[in-house]
């Protein structure tokens, strides 16, 4: 059963287990540094569909069905859905599940989005109220250009604090451990965070705006645990990206917890910097699920990671928010993965 | 703790009982048959402030710091908020909620969030996740007009199967029933429904895109418990409207289920049809969100009612996927409330 520790924390005594995960990706995702990780590479963004949105959702049914197939399971075996992205009105999700006929639970944390689905799908399991549930999130840098900036074919000039939004989808089966107990890599803890308003209004540097939150959402979770950076093999936020990343690294450390040496930021993974012209590093939904879902999920499975702090950020505007004068508030949730 | 019986039915032993509920509305829901139930009453739909969206976040705020005050707590005693709307990155629900200091997690599901929020705060609490947890949702009928079709000031025509969005929101403060043993409103059981699509594509008739998904949950629920309409004292759909609320009923009769002695739907409640120009009835996330945060449940904790089945309806389109010549997917969430 979830207990409680501290005041935001979650201690899940049964450690939920990861039955299948998979990742599906476009061809700059492919051509990063993790290219060989991912389960399924597109090298038409299109994914041969009439539209950014459905191709969207495409990527996020494909995970579904090859972590599904990865677990040796079908959708008929999952009890609940949690899926999410940042399309108005969550429509990769709903049009890319609808087949599936599983319960379904939209979910919406901006770019923690991933970190949220496996948190909740992570208690459903642990709590009982479901056997199976999969978590599954997305994004696609055309729709999020068109939907949050400027269209394709107007080419704008990006900033050097701006981040790309990677095409990719991740997804995570989960069961309970006593039902599994070959599988190896568990859910542990988690702690949802607050809403964090830094006064950031820049929206070509939502790092900026993500920092604070996760900054405070690591904090909650050290204090409440006992723990600190030490404790962990890797701490993995995503996305915070360049900007993003030396801020948080900045902010803990004046709190006197050095996670330097133990993090790594999905946005400057997912990419090679000098090579692939992306600025700040990665972004989107999609960004943290495609990482999470490939190289870390696959290192924990045979050994190579043991203690992982997820760490989800997701910048809480829209595109009528900013343009009504609004700042960028920021959210981080944390889900601590052990194998 | 929760245990699942039949195959989509999650049964809820502890009872997580309501702490506090209220409902914040506009002027035209105010003028509605249950305007002696809202906490408060908003006569300008601007609430003061310079945008619609605003406004609406304002709704949100209000009705959970209603429910907080009437249940004697602060926000600093909620461990988790459930939080959701219709707009774009739901952008009422982050604006609305960031002061609050409460982990915050968004859901989607369209009209059917408030049933979504209710549903998985009761989980937390009856899992021993949280403690005490909150659920809200709230729609604005201007916010709405200028997202989904046209700006107020074109003065579209409405179709006579088209609803009215509710400016609306409505909150529940829920707690472990042992811990409180004095609130009489119990959360029992819970179904999360599939995603249905019948292939309806008329973006003004909502309510027959979310009857099938209607249908089909309280089927699942009906199967999974043994039970009969009969059984309850109100069947309470939100939002199917005139045409989807019919289109229910002849579909659950076909099935030998006649659910029309106990069957009424919040969209059909909310406004006076004669007299107020509504068309099909109200919708939108605060619609149902409104009706149960006041007069349901306060006709539940004198005694009134006993046995409610609360079923959330969405239709989980956007304008992007409608103009896309994409299909309305509905989705339709159960929450068995007693008293």
């Amino acid at each position: 059963m979830p207990t409680r520790i501290g005041k935001y924390t979650i201690k899940l005594e049964t450690g939920p287990s990861v039955l299948g995960f998979a990742a599906v990706v476009g061809k700059k995702e492919s051509e990063g540094p993790y290219g060989e990780y991912y389960d399924q590479c597109h090298t038409d963004t299109t994914l041969g569909e009439s539209s950014w949105e459905k191709a969207e959702s495409r990527l996020q049914n494909e995970a579904v069905h090859l972590a599904l197939n990865k677990a040796g399971l079908k959708s008929g075996d999952i009890d609940c859905i949690f899926a999410g992205d940042l399309l108005n009105q969550c429509i990769s999700s709903t049009f890319g599940l609808r087949s599936l006929n599983i319960p379904f639970l939209g979910q919406y944390g901006a770019c923690s989005t991933m970190a949220q689905t496996l948190a909740i799908a992570s208690l459903f399991v642990e709590s009982g109220a479901a056997v199976r549930t999969a978590a599954v999130t997305s994004s696609h840098f055309c729709s999020a250009e068109r939907q949050f900036r400027f269209p394709l074919e107007y080419g704008g000039q990006r900033t050097p604090t701006a981040q790309w939004t990677a095409t990719a989808a991740g997804s995570v089966i989960l069961g309970a451990r006593n039902a599994y107990p070959a599988q190896s890599v568990t859910m542990q803890a988690i702690t949802f965070g607050r809403i964090v308003d830094y006064d950031i209004k820049d929206v070509t540097n939502m790092g900026a705006a993500m920092a604070p939150a996760a900054a405070n959402t690591l904090t909650d979770y050290f204090n409440d645990t006992g723990t600190n950076p030490q404790d962990y093999d890797l701490i993995l936020t995503g996305d915070l990206g360049l900007v993003g990343s030396s801020l948080l690294d900045d902010m803990m450390k004046r709190e006197g917890r050095d996670i330097r040496p133990v993090h790594n930021d999905c946005g400057l993974m997912i990419y090679d910097r000098e090579k692939q012209d992306v600025h700040a590093g990665g972004s989107g939904c999609g960004c943290s699920a495609a990482i999470l879902c490939s190289a870390i999920l696959q290192q924990m499975s045979i050994g190579q990671l043991h203690k992982v702090l997820f760490l989800g950020t997701g910048a809480l505007m829209s595109p009528t928010s900013s343009q009504q004068g609004e700042t960028i508030p920021g959210v981080a949730h944390l889900v601590y993965l052990q194998s």
